[in-house]
C-alpha cells in the first residue's frame, strides 16, 4: 500500500503559495491508519520504548495508539497554558517571532526511554525543543518517528543525534 | 481497577475556583489506559459504527485508538481555521460569548454510523454541536462517549436523545 496515495495536497494552505499535507484522509481510512500503526509500532519494537511522547495536536492521533500498541503510557506536550499541573517549556524559533511548548514536569523520570511522535517534520524547530523537554526531565530520546517528512526542509539536520523514522517522505513541493 | 485513581484534580485551573479533572496521569497509565481503551470499545463494538469523530484535542487521544480498534475511521473536529480542506461549521455558546468547530464536508456521508468521542462532558454545548455537525453531513450519531462526565453540570440533558456513555462520572465537585 502506497500511504502517499491517502494524503491530500491542499494548496493555499494555511497560507497563499504553501501546499498543506493533509493527512485527515489517511485518518479516514481504515486500512491505511492500521498500517501506519503497524508501520510505526515496527520501528519502536526493539527499542526498550517506556513512554510514548507526543506533540500537540496532530501528534497525538496516532500518538496515543502507539502508546497503547507498545504497553506504555503517554505523555502529551502541547502549547502554553494547556497543561494544568506544573511544566518545564522550550522556546523554539518560527519564521517570524518564536513560540513555546511544555511537558508536565512529572510526566518523566530519569531513566525513562521515549519515542518521540508528531505528524510532520518540516523545519525541525518544534520536535528539536520536545527533544529538549524530554532531556530536561532526565528522560532519553531512542527514537523520533514522524508520519510525513517534507525532506527538502532539511529537518533533520536539527535532529541528526537521534535515530529519526518518517512513513512518507516528500523530496520537493 | 478503578479509572477515578488516575485523575488528577488541579485546583484553579483554567481559572480560579475550578477544579480541573486531569487524565494526563491517566495516559501515562499504559494498563488504566488500556482499560479506558477496552470499555469504550465493549461500548461500541455491536452498534455498526462505520466513523470515529473525535473532537480537538484530547478527545484525539482515545478516539483516533478507538477508530483502529474498531476497524474504522476517524474523523476530527476542530477549531476554526485548522482543517485545510472544505468545512462545515456550527457555533455554542460559551459562559461569555460564542465559540465554533469545523469538521471537513467530504469526512461523512449519509449512511455512515457515527460514534462521536471527547475527553469530557461538562455543559454539553461542545458535543451537542459536533452531533449537528455530523448530522449536517447526513450522518447519524449512533453514540456518543466520553472519558469523564461531570454529572452535576446536567450535560446530558442537551444530548438527551442519544445513546451516552462515560466510564468515569463525578456528580459534585
Amino acid at each position: 500500500m502506497d500511504l502517499k496515495n491517502f494524503i491530500r495536497d491542499v494548496p493555499n494552505f494555511p497560507i497563499e503559495g504553501i501546499v498543506f499535507k493533509d493527512i485527515t484522509t489517511l485518518l479516514n481510512n481504515s486500512d491505511a491508519s492500521q498500517e501506519v500503526l503497524d508501520k510505526l509500532y515496527n520501528f519502536a519494537k526493539n527499542k526498550g520504548i517506556t513512554k510514548v511522547v507526543g506533540v500537540e495536536s496532530r501528534g497525538f492521533l496516532y500518538g496515543a495508539a502507539l502508546a497503547l500498541k507498545l504497553g506504555v503510557g503517554f505523555v502529551p506536550i502541547r502549547k502554553p497554558g494547556k497543561l494544568p499541573a506544573e511544566t518545564v517549556s522550550e522556546s523554539y524559533e518560527l519564521e517570524y517571532g518564536t513560540d513555546r511548548i511544555e511537558i508536565h514536569k512529572d510526566a518523566l523520570a530519569p531513566g525513562d526511554k521515549v519515542l518521540l511522535h508528531d505528524d510532520l517534520l518540516a523545519t525541525g524547530g518544534t520536535i528539536e525543543a520536545a527533544a529538549k523537554l524530554v532531556e530536561k526531565l532526565g528522560a532519553s530520546v531512542e527514537q523520533i518517528s514522524f508520519l510525513i517528512e517534507l525532506s527538502f526542509l532539511n529537518g533533520r539536520e536539527k535532529i541528526k543525534n537521534y535515530d529519526v523514522v518518517s512513513l512518507i517522505s516528500y523530496d520537493s513541493e
